[in-house]
């Protein structure tokens, strides 16, 4: 069942190793500023910046055993490259950070949009489910050995993921019109975002069918996730943030009059 | 690839390692006062503190990383000298660290002149990606065995840095004008700060060309660092602080009338 780790170069190693902890102080940062900046936006739009804290707490959670469980799984060698010490990595804590952020971001998403609460909370359902399906789905593949199996499941996975992405496409499209201009730029890039995000996991995924080697595509995967989990997370609860914000300035918050 | 490491003295490695301990402790007392002092300066400079605390924080994070990669990479020897373990010591850190700090620096110090927001955004844009440039080309030449491919690197790497220092020397020049008095001390001290700080970066980057030896040089190179880190990070934080302070006081601000 585990994928037979090839042997890296310390460039190679030492790159996924240093994007890991550049990953980790990203996340904790960008949880740092989400609790600060909470006076910044008006009361309603707090609870955006407090589940965008959990997002990023809990991958840098995942990422600091991510880490360890990268350094677990290679020695240095005489030679001086990194050889597989026999112990697995852990490809699940990606999974398992998934399983509990998806939903978060999402949910952090539909708040900040502001629709009606019925409107909001049979969305969210529907979204929830489908990335829970779109998660479970594509671990098989991920954790395969041949690049068959991958295929199969990761395009199984693929179905749940075109559904979550069409669905906010289209809100996001929907609610730009009603928003004042600053706020209607920020749903424009977020939507850009999202999808540039989004798009570069299947991406990812599929590295093993893009001609790489062993030691490449296993490089090639954990920085691809760890950037692409960098822009999703705390680029986009900075961006959800940058939305609250203009949203509260439009509709006359002041942290001056707040805190008068 | 990787740098031989000397060995050192016991003398050396516990300055080295006293040093990073100091700068930990400089960073989190710094990132608590930063929070703590919040309500002393009027709302609008708040995030000036915020991102303050980011720096700090960050910063004070990697300095536990590259700690515990000076730990492992030495060996306590039978002779009382610490010789090379044979793992490597991470440079990376510092250059990760960069690469998120010196951005967030230059917001901070953006935030707090009180720009229109068009020529904070445009001059922001223009900042961080020379400060990408910067740190990007800086790191080939730090982890270079030979000292010309680190003179090569340092000269690229210096041409984005002076065009840093002289935008924010004359935008502090041009500000400064508008400011009251006590205000306009203060920003002539930043400007020397700045200087001064951001100044030690490349002599001490240049530390291999100074004639010290394998040890003195590694030695030297960490002391630097670490100083200049504590006076650019923190000490900074303080000052953009004290500004932050002097405008509220000057525009009329009072924690005791906003408690009130």
């Amino acid at each position: 069942m585990i994928m037979e780790l090839s042997s890296l170069t310390l460039g190679e190693y030492s790159l996924v190793y240093n994007l890991f902890s550049f990953t980790i102080a990203s996340m904790l940062a960008a949880g740092l500023f989400f609790i600060l900046a909470q006076p910044r936006v008006a009361p309603k739009y707090r609870i955006s910046l407090i589940v965008s804290t959990l997002v990023v707490g809990i991958a840098a959670y995942h990422y600091f055993r991510i880490t360890g469980s990268w350094v677990d799984a290679y020695t240095l060698s005489e030679a001086g490259n990194y050889v597989a010490s026999g112990k697995p990595f852990n490809d699940a804590y990606r999974y398992v950070d998934w399983l509990l952020t998806v939903p978060l971001l999402l949910v952090e998403l539909v708040l900040v949009l502001n629709l009606s609460r019925e409107k909001s909370s049979s969305m969210l359902t529907k979204l929830v489910i489908a990335a829970g399906a779109m998660i479970i789905l594509g671990y098989p593949g991920e954790i395969a050995m041949d690049n068959g199996t991958r295929a199969l499941w990761g395009f199984l996975s693929t179905i749940p993921f075109v559904y979550i992405v069409w669905v906010l496409w289209k809100q996001l499209g929907d609610t730009m019109g009603d928003q004042p201009e600053r706020v209607r730029i920020l749903f424009r890039n977020i939507r850009l975002l999202l999808l540039g995000t989004w798009g570069f996991y299947p991406i990812v995924y599929m590295a093993p069918f893009l001609g790489l080697t062993g030691a490449e595509s296993q490089v090639a995967i954990q920085v691809g996730y760890s950037i692409a989990d960098v822009l999703a997370k705390a680029g986009y609860g900075v961006m959800i943030y940058a939305i609250a914000r203009e949203k509260s300035l439009a509709e006359g918050y002041s942290l001056e009059k707040a805190a008068a």
